[in-house]
């Protein structure tokens, strides 16, 4: 199955548009978990079982695990998800971007490595970039358009000829890198005005939207902005709020808890 | 001592603007180390081992480790040429370019885990992605400019209000983001215009250079657009001409000819 299909299964089955980010930080682990081996693994692994039926998908972010050392606990943990949890599609959030013979040793970092469902990746340098990713004909390529952090807007938002970078990058993934419908594209929730500009552009693209906490700031206009007519269309993010919700033994409850707020904030406003 | 400091006394001790980049494919080994256990660190050892003294740094590309799961090899390497080579500066190139939080831990992959000197980053993401390399006040921040690619003009070239993106990447570098003077860019060979475009913006700011092989084509082009006043200032890559010059038991002699005729190409016209 592609990722893009088992996406839009997860969306139906699990009545969710919430991804849960996996971004484990040893500095904030309960007390219980601090230094002890495997740390890594065991703590992403509690989030995941506690959460697998409240999301549509999982986002690991390598950066976390590589500072640490970590590689072989984001293998076994992405193993795990596949295992324990079919059907949720894991996207390894590690944003990419290199010259097409380089490229190709990334898509097999993400893909056959690590056996990742899709994988975030920059734009910037362009088109042939982005095809060793694509050559993976049922995996994710999901390109950054307009991120959340407020530097986002030193280039992202310069003016291209009458539109903005972020929109060209949208028409160019929409109208020419997605010729096999594997793409999504990444927005930050903190401009719904710019979700909904890119919804305009891509058509029913789905979009993999950062920025939210179980706060529930922003969801309204996000999904107002931003679903599709059925009511779906997003892959909602949330990882500290979700990861670090408790701070003791029962911070997989907490987690649970939490995720389920948040999928129902989410919910509420489709 | 600072990346940039370390740089230019290399410059001028061995006389080099060559950078070897270190792209080890396994596909493409001698036959007397494939399939044998570290592979990957024997081979790149006796590349750098050969090729030390001509060179002004070398340039470990992390993707091709990563897709071989051998992170473990890459960190006894950079330490090797630190320890056997000491004062030639190792640049990481990883590309990497995410928000600030996630920025932190990737600076600590580079800079803590692997004990890069330099590392490339992608300014997609813009200023506050970046912030978390600089705060590394004696490490090297490799801004992506002008990538050597075809798909490179996708983005890069765009008009930004009467500049290219290329150009507004190298004015937001030289012009804000280099407040500790530890920067350098990213600009391919295969447009020397553009190198002395990028040149007449930045000042004496070293440019990393990717896109030249043993063949010398641009060679001459290249430092007439590129090269600072004293005859530095580029650091001038070529990876698979120099790794896979050689196919037998004794392809380090012959990296090492390739990296001096290399070497000595670019120094004619300095």
């Amino acid at each position: 199955m592609t990722f893009i299909a088992a996406l839009e299964e997860a969306w139906q089955r699990n009545n969710s548009l919430l991804c849960v980010g996996l971004d484990p930080d040893p500095a904030k682990f309960p007390a219980h978990l601090q230094g002890r081996q495997d740390s890594m693994f065991n703590f992403c692994k509690a989030i995941v079982d506690a959460t697998a039926d409240t999301v549509c998908c999982f986002k690991p972010q390598i950066a976390y695990f590589a500072a640490q050392s970590a590689e072989g606990a984001l293998e076994r943990l992405i193993e795990h998800i596949h295992d324990a949890h079919p059907g949720i599609p894991v996207i390894l959030d590690a944003k990419r971007g290199d010259i097409g013979s380089t490229a190709e040793q990334y898509a097999q970092e993400a893909f056959v490595r690590y056996g990742a469902d899709a994988v975030t990746v920059n734009p910037y340098m362009g088109r042939d970039s982005v095809d060793p990713y694509l050559a993976y004909a049922d995996k994710g390529v999901i390109l950054l358009c307009r991120t959340s952090n407020p530097g986002g807007s030193d280039l992202q938002f310069l003016d291209v000829g009458g539109e903005k970078l972020y929109e060209r990058v949208a028409r160019l993934v929409a109208g020419e890198w997605n010729s096999n419908g594997q793409c999504a594209l990444v927005v930050g929730a903190t401009f719904p005005g710019e979700i909904a500009r890119v919804r305009e552009i891509v058509g029913d693209m789905p979009l993999l939207v950062p920025g939210i906490g179980a706060q529930g700031g922003d969801i309204e206009a996000t999904l107002n902005a931003g679903k599709t007519a059925s009511g779906t269309g997003l892959m909602i993010n949330s990882s500290r709020a979700i990861l670090y919700a408790g701070k003791g033994e029962d911070f997989a409850v907490a987690a649970r808890k939490a995720a389920i707020e948040t999928r129902d904030a989410i919910n509420r406003h489709r």
